[in-house]
């Protein structure tokens, strides 16, 4: 303990000795801690604990993809953790083990998370049928996607049959849980329009269901306007998902209500895509673009090197002064071998 | 003339003997032959070719840039053809020189193209101050992509100062052509609800202006009807370009009405965002993007051989039947070196 270093050699070794098949029984067997060792083998950066994290989600992959995979997202001050506080208790009843994960493009860069504070999941946090992981803290976008979508398959292996997915909806991370989700919510506030304004374009096409939240006491009337406006708008445009209407609906998750509505709605859904076949072509289309994405990652990882980043940044430079075209630029970047 | 081989065999030779710098100079004194062969340069795939068209792109363009680029999209029918006639008209009135390009993801499918009927452009196929050029008719969307966006830089380097890009709104050509333009426009028939469906997700977020067309005789009541429902949905939707609010209009390209007003328009924005630098910021941001699809495409290219293209199905199809995790499928990819 007083040779901090010697510690964390000893850690390392630790980590390394890793069987993977004991590891893969004991997270089938539920076990809490080694689900928790797992997700924390799949967030590493090392490369033989890659290769490890490879092995352990192949050997689990058999008993994977038996749950319900709900995505869910809103603007800061939608009230996620009150709603999916709400919500969970509602599942926990229904007799769902449930894990609740995120996707947070902040937490990368500021270290804290959007699940740091489970004080606003009092209820969940101290379950023992809900495990919930907070985003991993490190890493560029795609590498967490990656990191959260191997933790869906370990979880659902652990027995998790309900995965909550919360993300922030700014930039891309909203596209990115919708790629990994059967389900997708989008959690707003009285008046749409001004809120919509400061959301990522888009959204509006993906999502399967919209819910105005905190629809109770004098902002009642207002959230059933709001839902009214966005009832409007769903109107125009194409789904999300083939063969279902979105629809925006009301709820307070403060009140507990709207909540247990929202559930057979869900539950509608993925009866109606499993009929359709979507449920099923949906997850297909989600692991082949998944691997498209990982091919796409690996290649730039293994072009861009320091020197080569660099230099891209001064050709950038150049071509937004027009000095260079586009096309010279990148002859430059690959001729630079 | 009796020996096709032969006469292909010189043709080769006189295309290889292209002197840039004297091709550079007849563009730029707006030589309509040495333009056409400069694209024809562009749009060949020989690697030899691509040196000299890099060469070509980067000699002109400091004197690229001015011009007014109008991206047009619109579904079949929509009537593109007559509205780029109407408008073509209005613009060589005012002494416009304009090119009218186009990205059509048919026609390297199909070898034809969506400009391939001049018939509907009968005025300016055969006015001196217009050029007319169809889709590059092989090669990938991104491919595509590419070439259109070097003509448009010999078109100006060429002097023509009004470049219009017309599209079809499928797939993912509008955003290509968004990404290419100062100014997107969609055009389209009255039942707006009806057409949206059919059309491309996020296609409203992409736009600078909607022109019901065809707003004439007993159509026109329905097509202002129409005007008013996309005005209510786009009230809801982020802008395309900061500080513009996209609004929907009605337009008779038969009976000339709406053009002018349109035109009005554009120079209205073109004015609005030079004051505030979002002309330079976009169009900086868009050569940036640009190079950074080249580097994808090229990494692209250098990977995929004929065999790493058949391993990769092969994975794919196992990834899709459970049987492989997305990163054990790339892994093996990237093994197999």
């Amino acid at each position: 303990m007083n040779n901090p270093n010697k510690k964390r050699v000893f850690k390392k070794k630790k980590q390394d000795d890793i069987q993977i098949e004991s590891l893969a029984e004991k997270i089938l067997a539920g076990e809490r801690g080694s689900l928790s060792k797992g997700i924390t083998l799949i967030e590493s950066n090392a490369i033989h604990h890659r290769q490890k994290a490879n092995e352990l989600v192949q050997s689990l992959l058999p008993h994977t993809g038996n749950s319900i995979r709900v995505g869910i997202t809103g603007v800061p001050g939608a009230g996620k953790s009150t709603w999916i506080e709400s919500f969970g208790k509602t599942a926990v009843k229904k007799s769902y083990k449930i894990a609740v994960l995120a996707v947070d493009p902040s937490s990368s860069l500021s270290g804290g998370s959007i699940l740091g504070d489970k004080t606003r999941m009092e209820f969940l946090a101290h379950h023992p049928d809900v495990f919930i992981r907070p985003s991993p803290s490190s890493g560029t976008l795609g590498g967490v996607a990656r990191m959260t979508r191997e933790t869906i398959l370990l979880c659902e292996a652990a027995g998790y049959d309900l995965i909550l997915v919360e993300t922030v909806g700014v930039g891309q991370s909203e596209g990115i849980v919708r790629g990994m989700t059967d389900f997708f919510l989008l959690l707003s506030l009285t008046g749409a329009g001004d809120e919509l304004q400061g959301m990522k374009k888009g959204i509006m096409e993906l999502v399967d269901a919209i819910v105005i939240n905190k629809a109770d006491g004098t902002n009642k009337d207002q959230a059933i306007q709001t839902m009214h406006d966005y009832n409007q708008i769903l109107r125009f445009l194409s789904p999300a998902t083939k063969g279902w209407k979105p629809r925006a609906h009301t709820c307070s998750a403060l009140y507990n209500e709207g909540i247990e509505e929202l559930f057979e709605i869900i539950h509608q859904f993925i009866h109606e895509t499993k009929e359709t076949g979507e449920f099923r072509e949906r997850r297909s289309r989600q692991a082949v673009d998944w691997m498209s994405q990982l091919v796409q990652i690996r290649l730039n990882e293994s072009f861009f090197n320091q020197e080569k980043k660099n230099l891209m940044k001064k050709l950038e430079s150049k071509v937004k002064q027009n000095e260079l075209s586009p096309s010279e630029a990148v002859d430059v970047l690959f001729n630079k071998d």
